[in-house]
């Protein structure tokens, strides 16, 4: 795994590169579609390829409780389980321990929680959570980390701090011995919640070390967007320079624009294609909420401005009808042109960081995603 | 619209033939894929031309309940709304509101019924659902009749068979008045219950008016398997060699290839859609119930035999983990493998008659879904 910056715009911030996988080049900045449990909500797998997304992400929780490492090594990994060969990055499960399992108790060796599926328990250590995506054979691997909710004292959020540099010190030297770095990269996180002075005691412990990358954690958990943005912004510019930064589970069009403002390279969010099952649909004027009777009998594109093929297909009025009759075409053309919507953004960022025009295009968005707070 | 048969197999019953229409000719015998709501569920309809279909059927009913003509009218028709640019066949909702309507009293002018949607009260006679038709823009219309229960006593069935004839009649007489049709064709809808005396004396009636084709309804409500098929041996020797015939609502592989040998031309079915998404898939050894254990760690393609794309991507391992993980892209898969299944079928028994080699098909076929009933 290799990264390599090919232009830095006129503020010294925005960059523009491209991470080389042994699957292949992945130009940044990036986002990646969210295929949670080894397929994209409501998108065949030919359809992601055809929107030209070069890598997507994977949840190492969900893989390890359904079907299981046995059954992705008989398949031999999460690639061709799901026939998808291009780069995968997988979260370590951490986040999703906190987040959705039953009962979750966390110790210096790591958590031990039960499935949300049933009940049965498990343990996730530093080193397990490198095991299973050794089997899922991810490009780019996460360490376990701690999350903290928010609001968290500082007492809690420190101890966390300390919990996930040690559990990355553990998974960098486990990663060392046993893994090919060049076929397998592995990400550090800095948390640190919303405490500049937290963030800045990881992002020191975990930069000393040589991982392929740098994730920002624990961030977009209820913080207000000052906040969010404050940390970003900060924490952003902990992260060494020469290798990619990633933004976890952020996604809307204006933290995309504001954090690559920021500098960071990598995004991935399930928002897009949940809003979109939702009937909340990404355009270049704006949201627009196909739902509305205002387009009961309108016959113009989504979006004039979108080349995707729902957009050069359908009317709002046909969209609006069949997200009404509650058809599963609706779910498929919402999701396919929100993703490509995301992707003409992410690709117009990537251009104009090229012509030192980042500040124009980031102005251009906000007049339409400025006002709404996404 | 114009019909032409090809050839006869040497049986002297199955028949290849055109149905020549102004969006294009349909090859037969044809098996139309479903797009109740103008949408087959769970694909694109990018996906249904790339299957290949040459025809799909659209239910009346449920387009006047939602969007109503005045959306359709707007759109400039079916075809523009969904754009979809091949024939569609509509049903004239008759059975629909037999079925799903709230209320529903019939008269000798026509039935009225609520919405199965918002309860609202509504009338169709035999000309307003042609005059609904022509906002669709159907390339073949049916004429409303009255479908009885099974089981229904005779004079139950007699009375209905009267008014089926009564309203074809007018239907007919409004058709040539109003339509151009050689653009709209107009189908008459044999019923009669299991009753062969019934049926013969509605073929009678009808097939004395110049119909584009005729159909066999009021099947598949419950009646046996052997009820079914001799009715349908019967009914088929009833109509007329030179017009297309077409079983409505019939579907299953065996069925279809019975009805072909009695000289059935055009089928439709939600079976193999509404089976796909229950994880019931069709395979060139019968059937598959993807959900099945078995196929944990199954690391071979669900047939063998196939060509679709979902067969040549994916193994029946990954195919039973998003079923079960409740994935919509298991949906899309299991819906369009069982579409190219239905056309490969279609195509197959073409061939077949073609080459005289009909009855070896059946057989080969009812091998593999012979036991099954279906």
């Amino acid at each position: 795994m290799d990264f390599t910056i090919e232009k830095i715009d006129a503020s010294g911030k925005a960059r523009a590169g491209v991470i080389t996988t042994s699957r292949g080049p992945v130009k940044t900045p990036v986002f990646m579609p969210v295929a949670t449990r080894a397929a994209v909500r409501a998108l065949a797998m030919r359809d992601i390829e055809e929107l030209g997304f070069e890598m997507i992400l994977s949840n190492t929780y969900h893989l390890y409780i359904r079907p299981g490492t046995e059954i992705l090594a008989s398949a031999g990994g999460l690639h061709a389980f799901m026939n998808y060969r291009r780069p995968i990055l997988t979260d370590s499960g951490g986040y999703q321990v906190f987040s959705l399992s039953d009962l979750c108790r966390v110790r210096d060796e790591g958590v031990e929680f039960r499935s949300h599926l049933d009940g049965s328990s498990h343990f996730f250590s530093p080193e397990k959570v490198l095991d299973i995506q050794k089997v899922i054979g991810s490009d780019i691997m996460m360490v376990l980390d701690e999350c903290t909710e928010y609001p968290a004292g500082r007492d809690r959020v420190e101890k966390a701090v300390r919990r996930t540099v040690d559990w990355a010190t553990a998974s960098y030297n486990y990663w060392r011995r046993g893994f090919d770095a060049g076929t397998q990269g592995l990400f550090a996180i800095i948390q640190g919640g919303v405490h500049p002075e937290l963030r800045m005691e990881c992002a020191d412990a975990l930069t000393g070390m040589d991982f392929s990358g740098f994730a920002i954690g624990g961030l977009s958990v209820g913080e207000t967007r000052a906040e969010y943005r404050d940390v970003t912004e900060y924490t952003a510019g902990l992260l060494p320079h020469g290798k990619p930064r990633y933004m976890m589970g952020v996604g809307s069009p204006m933290e995309i624009l504001h954090a690559v403002g920021c500098g960071i390279d990598m995004f991935d969010c399930v928002m897009p294609t949940r809003i979109a099952r939702n009937g909340t649909l990404f355009t270049s004027r704006g949201r627009v909420n196909i739902k509305s009777s205002a387009y009961a009998r309108d016959d113009g594109p989504l979006d004039p401005d979108c080349g995707c093929h729902v957009c050069r297909s359908y009317t709002k009025s046909y969209l609006r009808h069949i997200f009404r009759a509650g058809e599963i075409s609706s779910l498929i053309y919402n999701t396919y042109h929100n993703l490509y919507f995301m992707k003409g953004l992410m690709d117009e960022i990537r251009r104009s960081i090229y012509n030192d025009k980042f500040p124009d295009i980031y102005k251009k968005w906000n007049n339409h995603y400025g006002g709404t707070g996404n």
